[in-house]
């Protein structure tokens, strides 16, 4: 092929590509695997722009697997890049959310961008797009989130991760995560009081970045109804960051590669059908279950949603009502088998706690997969 | 049709039919909406044969919401058929199993054995059978349990609780369940550690019954290997109990209603497959969920079953070392939401720890639905 | 001492005294102990005027064990006195609390009222007395408590039970019990929220009926700040309740018997100081810890307090901050090391969430004791 | 005092002396404290021999605030001492324990030795010294433990801590702390199942080395009763170590400072009186509690034991049969808040898991302290 002159090979020579790499973990300080990838090659560390992480902790108040995976993560990439710890994070997006619930295995997903189209499809459609971006420094009053301020900084960096992503269009965005800064120097139990309103208004500034909500219609961030949400947000909070980082995945004819996105909607927990519509978008059969040739081309999951606070179909729950394990636990140990069930494996970056992201009780989700072969794609085309 | 003197016409009039009846339940002790039903007729107090109650508690030692249960359903139960607490006791199989976590809703299903074959689609195959009996009396000595002579009363009584629902073929059986006399007088701790070793005795007696292994090969019984086991027991122990108790559920030709059972084994946790091709032959589409019409034809389901000792499909769990929710808990939660996502409703029996009931790491599921209408049987015969 | 004419033994024949019994539970619904020691007449059954439970549930929202207690209890008390529930319930207060973390025991403190002065040391000073009383009911409106009227209900219904106990002065009041009834047909959740409403209008309207707060400054309940709050008030919730229930217990020189009440604050979490004083002032000394003697002495311990919203003693603790362990749980199992450290046993009704009950982050603390040998009370005087 | 040239003075000069200091963690990984008492030159990098950290994790298996805590420390160390891990690792001996229950405080406590006897008592008898070895690496055989190698090389390093410290009489030695290596490669599973035998081989080790036990009569290590223990071990399992490590703390005429260390051993769960006597023995009063100027000369608690397998002093405990909360985390939020009561401060180094550690039921206790001001001294000596 790359004897060839067209444009299409021309294209392929400097398409940028996203490449996704699982690696398990053994302990949420188990950076082992990546250690090795990267010692034979298999990983590029210049090449690594996020990795998203999924640890062992109880993922509420006082879980501390998440910043025990970051030191670790951050020493393992200050080492091997040569890079200080400033500069590491400049570069590298680290994402961590705690809770492996029931089937959920801890892991971590890293995502490279290369410049080696190798292997590319060209000219088989959108692939996997990729921008991140640093949102401006809010400065909170005392211990109260200032909520506006929060949106109005989160549109402005979604819309800028969506520009170095080349995503122009706000229907090929499929997925936006948020790594959201809580105000510095509170008290733990300030932290946690914080954290809903400052998710909520990061949720909504996605919202309005995708066009999901009009900004006009958002005044008072804490008097907006559950029901205004963004198809498309995972927020998450995290301490000691300077300012919130956005992370930004959707599908481009300007990036090669072999990897697609899709996002859809669970209306409640049990919305197993549109998971597998989904799948069904991007090419693949999940009825119930993908095969084992499919499940391989599972490359990241990422369901954002919480528990309903009714029944479920007409039938009482007892999460919310169970004073020894907290509902958001529940939720993960649940939605995780029900992904797990239909996608055939057991990674998945499942986070609770969910305002203003995915309609209530439901769910946001995002699944990136290997393109199907061109045959499939072909018997669809007349 | 009461005219006609066929056999058919006959056969209705005579037939033994299953009929259930799930109701919410509110808290343990709730038996409200039973007592209703019963008030208004829509069930015959007396035709009351088991009640599977699944309640919200732990599903552990120290989960007392089965105790409550089963107080308020015999209080119930004395003062609406006017008989003693023995009387119910005996003629009433009240299992209860503790746990509904995740989406798993707190019920109680109710078997009512009738002869009025009302609506019987006569000739249409065999039907739901049940039948029940009451195990030997075991004495063990001290706290340890006497396995051999466990194993050896329940087999005898799976068999004449077979022959009591006119079941004489094992392949007609679709699911046991074993309520299991704990030793009398023994402390807490003394009965936690009986219970295992008293369940797997259970689970081989049920094994053996149903020939599914030889009590050759069953001498010192806590020898016997894991990878042996009964595919259709389901095993509780219960403590304030005379002797044994077991349920059987079975479809014969010899049974009228409109109900049919069936099971099948989950290869592992995230085998929904098994269960969509169980559906499939009980002539149910769950690709990947029921439709709402299909849904309600969901009379019971119960899965016994236990987390794997290792990996799922390759990958690392952490249901065993999470310290702050026992590995039984998660199970419930997750398995529950893998089959609700295919049934599309939130009422099953679902109950972990799993002693030779079920392949390791697997589980045994029996379903129990409305026999689908003749149009679907036709449609699939010349 | 019968044949004498005096005064003395004139009030010893006609006075009334209270007994207590404590009996151990192997479970929640364990009433044997108590059961047989009416068979043998250890107890008179129409004596019993009061039993506290404390039941080895989580003592929290899904605490289902003081469901239990209370119905087997029920049972039994119906069965032995030949009455039925309603007026069992007339005539018996029944109150449970969940809850045995760490050392403490569960058990079952019965309250016997007699007119057999039995062994009283007559003229030796005020005897335990005990009044009780039912609230008059109260309606809510909707989820929510009528605070004001909740509050007026328990003041009147405290007056009411201190005037049937003889204890006509605030001082002499060492413990006051309320049993709130929570609204009628709640669902779980509303009943949760409801509840600290609920047990801070009762704690406001026991301060009010001893004086400790003036009702012209109780205007809009809600508002009204946690540094005001009743030393002697211990208030639990209770759904299934037609109205709330009263029970006191203080010293009076119209009592006869053996047992004397005495009541203190702990400032703290860690002031076994003032709960040695309270000891002291009962005639004990537990400098660290009563002697086995005078361990025997004690007859019952009530406990109500709360974790601290902030530090102890200017030292972080992580009870509010772990979402694995509800605070409550973590502040019995140390509030009952505690006292039992003192005391030299395990069987204290601690209970915890106290609105407007005791100081913040202290604790209100009633110990019921045989009253010292005359000895021990003659060396004090001249 | 300089110029004299008596014994006394000379012995003062180089005499080295222990201090310790104890600084808040506001979370594992803060060790903002401890860093700015380094820069500020309140604690001499290279004087630090040994820190104990009590973080807030569940203490149990995935507790990995220890593994948090020890890089955040290491790191810092690194960085301020200008070593190496390794270097840093050999020489201070970092000691984690998860949980902090109940009223416990997460903290650290940092030991230094320095030849500036600074203020020293001179003569006033022996003082707190310390030493520490690194025991001979130990080649486990697979997942099982050699338990004769362990106990011997533990033997053996406690003996050459003992000397390091000037330790020549078992009676002057009033804790042996040992971080017990685990076998390399473990699994989290097998890691879980080695730990006890791992942490009683240790404690048999440092049983033989004080001359508790005779190793004549240990053959088979897991046939040792629990009846044989030792007074002063406390044992915690580790892994990542290359070879286990002892600290060990006594008293001695050749070390200066203002410090002594006592223990005692607690027999049951309610044995305050052993404590108090402590207490006494070491100068102080509590009865109940130290008052506040005491407190302050409480400078390490350190206690190790376990919840009792049956009753505590003839009452059921529900510790071992709570399905929620693991025994251990009972224990330290209980005996937590029992220290503290005496104590009046709330940070000690407080371990469960026992195995041949204290009396089976009971625990462990040494207490190091200011020396009481010479008056209560001489008081004491005609």
């Amino acid at each position: 092929m790359g004897q060839a002159a067209d444009g299409a090979v021309f294209r392929q020579r400097v398409m940028k590509s996203v490449q996704i790499h699982a690696f398990e973990m053994r302990s949420p300080d188990d950076t082992r695997a990546l250690e090795q990838a990267l010692e034979v090659g298999a990983i590029e560390g210049d090449e690594i722009v996020c990795i998203l992480v999924k640890t062992e902790g109880n993922g509420l108040a006082n879980d501390f697997t998440r910043a025990l995976a970051e030191i670790s993560l951050l020493s393992l990439l200050c080492r091997h890049l040569h890079l200080g710890r400033d500069d590491v994070e400049a570069r590298i997006s680290l994402i961590c959310s705690g809770g492996t619930e029931g089937v959920l295995s801890p892991h971590m997903t890293v995502v490279c961008v290369s410049y080696q189209a190798g292997g590319t499809d060209v000219g088989s459609g959108p692939r996997l797009a990729f921008g991140h971006a640093h949102a401006q420094r809010v400065v909170h009053s005392g211990v109260g989130i200032d909520e506006t301020a929060q949106r109005r900084a989160i549109t402005a960096a979604v819309n800028q991760a969506m520009i170095k992503a080349g995503l122009y269009d706000h229907s090929a965005v499929h997925l936006v995560l948020v790594k959201a800064a809580l105000p510095a120097g509170l008290e733990a139990g300030a932290q946690q009081q914080a954290k809903p309103a400052l998710r909520a208004a990061s949720a909504l500034g996605v919202a309005v970045a995708l066009a999901e909500l009009s900004p006009e219609h958002l005044h008072d961030l804490s008097e907006v109804p559950r029901s205004a949400w963004s198809s498309r947000a995972c927020v998450t909070a995290a301490s000691d960051l300077a300012c919130s980082e956005i992370v930004v995945f959707g599908n481009s004819p300007a990036w090669g590669g072999e990897l697609v996105a899709g996002h859809t909607i669970l209306a409640d927990m049990l919305d197993s059908p549109s998971v597998a519509r989904l799948l069904k978008q991007l090419g693949y059969d999940a009825s119930p279950q993908l095969n084992a040739v499919d499940t391989a081309a599972v490359k990241a999951v990422v369901l954002k949603g919480e528990p309903p606070r009714s029944d479920i179909r007409g039938h009482r729950h007892t999460m919310w009502d169970d004073s020894d394990i907290n509902a958001l636990r529940h939720y993960r140990s649940a939605m995780g088998a029900l992904l797990s069930g239909l996608l055939g494996c057991t990674r998945h970056y499942l986070s609770a706690g969910a305002e203003h992201q995915g309609p209530p009780g439901g769910a946001n989700l995002c699944v990136i997969m290997q393109a199907p072969a061109s045959p499939t794609h072909n018997a669809r085309e007349p």
